[in-house]
């Protein structure tokens, strides 16, 4: 987070004229010139290198030098620590000038603050920089320097939510919030004017729903009655099927109130689908055709339709429900050929019933890891999961020294090196246990791994590269956390079964597969949905009988069910993580206009905020305030402090 | 609201034979004859009736007789109270049956109740009519008779929004959601696809807006702080245009919480534009352009550009600032004609400094209009605006004896002729006072005469005619209410003063005209907006000198300004209005999927509810229960109840 500072040479050739003829548009500029005087402002400039910074990043990877056959040596968005105490020549359009000391440069990778020397002997230099109009476009040359003391902005991201009318001018919040407009434009087309979906706006007044301790609750004129916000339009849109709508969807704004959780929102988007008479394979060649159509024109094309791994494959292969497919490392089953080691924790693990040895391999893990890195794994296994891991160097020619790892046989490493095709110079990861905490466990240090990898230089996961995946055959429910006797749906209680598995819901339900099908984009899990139950009676037993839910809570639903449903299921795509994807945003607050802060706080209007209690009185409501809160209240309609 | 029901004699030709082949579909329907034989489902075949009568009602007008040259003699969704003891010959579909005592029976037009006959005679048409599958196309015969007692139904419209998901079967619900889904995406095309638009979310979990005592309010997790569900986007999308974004649109959901009110929803959609370097004839015509594109190809084309008045033409002409120009009926200041009447009232207000003599002419008022609707007038008048009427027949063959319109003189009358070009058989309803409220009771005379008419058959407002109108050059401040020395928004306080105006602001702001518009259908406004302040300065003085606001609440957007706005304006169109206008639905409530009703409450899943304490603590409130409301606290958790 670091900008550069840099003393100045100007070019001749680009001297002073703007290099837009519009008056308008200088006259905007310096007007916003004079608002980035007060010391509130003054980081702006420095969010807006972080986010260009994205755009370097990815384009890096595609175009590595942007400064070849050129007078410049690096470009504005492109400084970083790394280059402190460098030689630089950069050239950019004059953004704004803070107080004649400094003035902010720009191009199309991002901004750089550049220092005005102040000295006597570049008084002819200074003079023209500081009468220069906004947008001149200049040459200077100078040496990296850190920010000055003083001048750095721990906040920088509570600035740019304060002032987000300035961040949304920049590049990439330009570019961001166009693109997601556009791509939802042509899944609008995609879905009514190609395939006859109906928009329908459902309410977001509603009443909670069973489970629903994540609501936002809304006192209502009525003593003691409140509404809630939904977490998503779930039952309405089967009541539309009931209702013989036969196609929905709408663009829904959902609501989440987790507290302070890092890059969630108290208010989201989700493209919210639902059709009749239809069923799994209907709907994912649905969203096959919906991303293929509404892809951005400047990415490669998406490729349908997308592969698929039941949840038993993702686990055993990726050790999680939404691998990232873009790399290999995939987890092996070694057990058998190790049935034999002389390893304490591989034999202990092996002697027991469910006992597994899995494995994953790095390759070229010798060349790009240190022995710091793989100890840092080691450790990381430990710390978290309790679990021991061991890196092997099977065909390395170096000598690790790991009196352990030396302990494999020959025969062994023989059978490694065949099962997981394993090269000069691969690093293996073992580890050993039940399978699915195995796996798990696995699963992250393959992550841990690539960013390793990556932060030594080696590409693994291709930026330009987005890879589809459908995760099937889900559990229908799962063991309750805090009582493990009792079952919980694994996604909502609305989810059909796997049509093979409807007999074992009367005898063996923790082993029902349900038809829910979750979409995974680059690791991050961006939309799920299922084929729902249709049958009341159905629905009954399994929230009844099964769940032991209050039924009477959904006594509407259950009762349009009675009524006639078709059959039916859908889908909802997380709008938010989807687009942040696809921009390569470092977070779903890039690409929303106005987001919240992680605490929830709109910080730029400072929201939520104090209300004086006759406005309250309608809604019959008080605030509990806490025993400790007395400063708290005395506090009210005090001035703005924005959160650290 | 009566069904009819008519004794039944069986065609030959449709015997019996399943209209639609498919298994599926008959299987559906039967379960769903299950679902109506609960006392619950009783009245939908009515409400679909009553729903399908608005077609009928607007088709009668182009289409009179849909009944020529075929069996039948009237359409199932045409019958009324005025055909009963009428024998009549229906054709169509059995809809459903229930307990073999009635069938329900449809075609395009609506449904109708059958009465299955149950004497011994009949027995072989019974026995046909109760083993026909539903779907089935027959032809009966009968007589029209009353509901049979005890089978009215007066909570239609209740239990219409109890058993939703049915209701949206219905031809009318389906045909309203469909229409308002293409219409979003016709104009979503104009304005993404055709004028770059950008469609942009903007929060609905936002801070109080200065006098925005009709703000949901939903409490936070932090005690005290509220956020509230902002009424509309306005300060988001002049923040965009700040932010640069140039071009906004969105399909907003908004809130407003106002009680109980008939036909208004506590959260309704606007279409919400906003741009920059606009001016109010740009806006006009950009929205002009999108009501042609998106209108819906079975109604005529919308024409263009629309008319326009000024806000004081609309109240001298029309007695409203929403005019229905589908008729003429205009109100004519006839003081001069009048100025030495003999008739008290009117002689008293003409001697007062603002006094004058208005009227309008109703056209063949006295071939359509009975002495008691006259009489009705003059009370309505009375009533509700304390205000003298008075009607008189200036070239009526007919005498209507009234001894005060005989006191209207010879030249008086044949001014009034001249003037008003009064025809044969025409009434003129005079009336006097100050100008503002003697237009605004004959602008409400000039309703209540198109509703009399209509009744007594004269088609005055043509159901297929659109009348759009903008009315611009609103004054830009009022006298407030409750203090009449001080002025608040006609509309809000970002409304840019009228060019010509502004130097009114400093001397006598009351007498400035704004830069807003309204956009008026058949005498509904249906949309509303302006071009807003761009100057900081001017921004503050507004607001901190003129409306005396507390201007820490709009920091935000003054610092935003400050920052640099381009000038801008935009406009928000409401959509379920406009929807419910091109549709002829008798209230929006009909083109909205899951409508709360008039008091706020979703019927079908009992919206809003009671939540136990517990899940109030997060958010740190308690109930203030009213201190006579321990019976409603113990009845919490009770049955369900519809509203009467």
């Amino acid at each position: 987070m670091r900008s550069a500072c840099i003393s100045v040479k100007l070019g001749i050739r680009e001297r002073l004229s703007p290099s837009c003829g519009s008056n308008m548009l200088s006259c905007w500029l310096s007007r916003l010139c004079r608002g980035f005087s007060t010391p509130t402002g003054r980081i702006t400039h420095l969010s807006r290198g972080s986010l260009s910074r994205t755009l370097v990043l990815s384009s890096q990877r595609r175009i590595p030098e942007f400064s070849s056959f050129v007078a410049r040596t690096n470009t504005c968005g492109e400084l970083r620590s790394s280059h402190l105490g460098q030689e630089v020549t950069l050239c950019g359009w004059i953004q704004y000038r803070r107080q004649n000391i400094f003035l902010v440069l720009r191009d199309f990778h991002g901004l750089v603050q550049v220092v005005i020397p102040q000295e006597e002997s570049a008084a002819a230099v200074r003079k023209i920089l500081c009468e220069a109009p906004v947008e001149s476009v200049v040459r200077v040359s100078g040496t990296v320097i850190s920010r000055p003391p003083g001048q750095e902005n721990p906040k920088t991201e509570a600035l740019r939510l304060q002032y987000r009318y300035l961040d949304l001018r920049s590049f990439q919040m330009q570019y961001n919030l166009r693109l997601r407009s556009q791509m939802v434009m042509k899944m609008r087309e995609y879905l009514c004017n190609l395939h006859g979906f109906v928009d329908i706006e459902t309410p977001t007044l509603f009443k909670r729903t069973p489970g629903g301790a994540k609501e936002f609750v809304i006192p209502s004129r009525e003593p003691g009655k409140f509404y809630c916000l939904p977490q998503s339009p779930q039952q309405f849109k089967q009541l539309l099927m009931v209702g013989g709508l036969d196609r929905y969807f709408q663009v829904a704004r959902c609501y989440r109130d987790e507290g302070s959780r890092p890059d969630r929102q108290p208010e989201f988007t989700q493209i919210d689908i639902e059709m009749s008479f239809v069923d799994q394979t209907g709907i994912q060649r649905l969203i096959e055709g919906l991303l293929q159509y509404s892809w951005p024109s400047d990415k490669d094309p998406v490729v349908v339709p997308f592969p698929s791994l039941t949840f038993a494959e993702a686990l055993a292969s990726y050790g999680t429900d939404k691998p990232d497919t873009r790399f290999g490392m995939k987890i092996i089953d070694i057990s058998d050929v190790l049935r034999n080691t002389e390893v304490g924790f591989l034999q202990d693990a092996l002697s027991k019933p469910q006992g597994t040895v899995k494995a994953i391999c790095i390759s070229e893990g010798t060349k790009y890891l240190k022995r710091k890195d793989l100890e840092s794994i080691r450790k990381f296994a430990a710390d978290h999961f309790n679990q021991e891991v061991l890196p092997v160097f099977p065909k390395a020619s170096r000598n690790w020294n790991s009196p352990v790892a030396q302990s494999i046989l020959e025969e062994q490493r023989s059978g490694l090196i065949r099962l997981m095709e394993i090269r000069e110079d691969d690093v293996v990861l073992l580890t050993a246990g039940e399978h699915k905490k195995a796996c798990s466990v696995l699963g992250k240090l393959r992550l841990e791994c690539a960013d390793l990898l990556e932060a030594r230089g080696l590409v693994l996961r291709d930026p330009t590269l987005f890879s589809f995946l459908w995760v099937v055959d889900f559990p229908l429910f799962l063991p309750k956390e805090e009582n493990p006797g009792e079952l919980e749906s694994a996604h909502h209680p609305f989810t059909a079964p796997h049509p093979s598995d409807i007999q074992l819901l009367y005898t063996e339900p923790e082993k029902v597969r349900s038809q829910h099908y979750d979409l995974v984009l680059n690791g991050s899990e961006i939309g799920g949905g299922s084929i729902r139950i249709h049958d009341a009676e159905l629905q009954r037993y399994i929230l009844a009988t099964l769940l032991k839910e209050d039924v009477k809570l959904l006594s509407h639903l259950l009762q349009a069910l009675d009524f006639g449903a078709p059959p039916h299921g859908g889908i909802a795509l997380g709008l938010d993580r989807l687009i942040c994807l696809v921009t390569g945003a470092p977070s779903i607050r890039d690409v929303i206009a106005f987001p919240k802060s992680f605490k929830g706080h709109d910080l730029m209007s400072n929201a939520p905020d104090s209300l004086p209690p006759e406005e309250l009185k309608p809604y019959h409501i008080q605030v509990s305030w806490p025993a400790n809160s007395e400063a708290e209240k005395s506090s009210l309609n005090q001035p703005y402090c924005p959160e650290s």
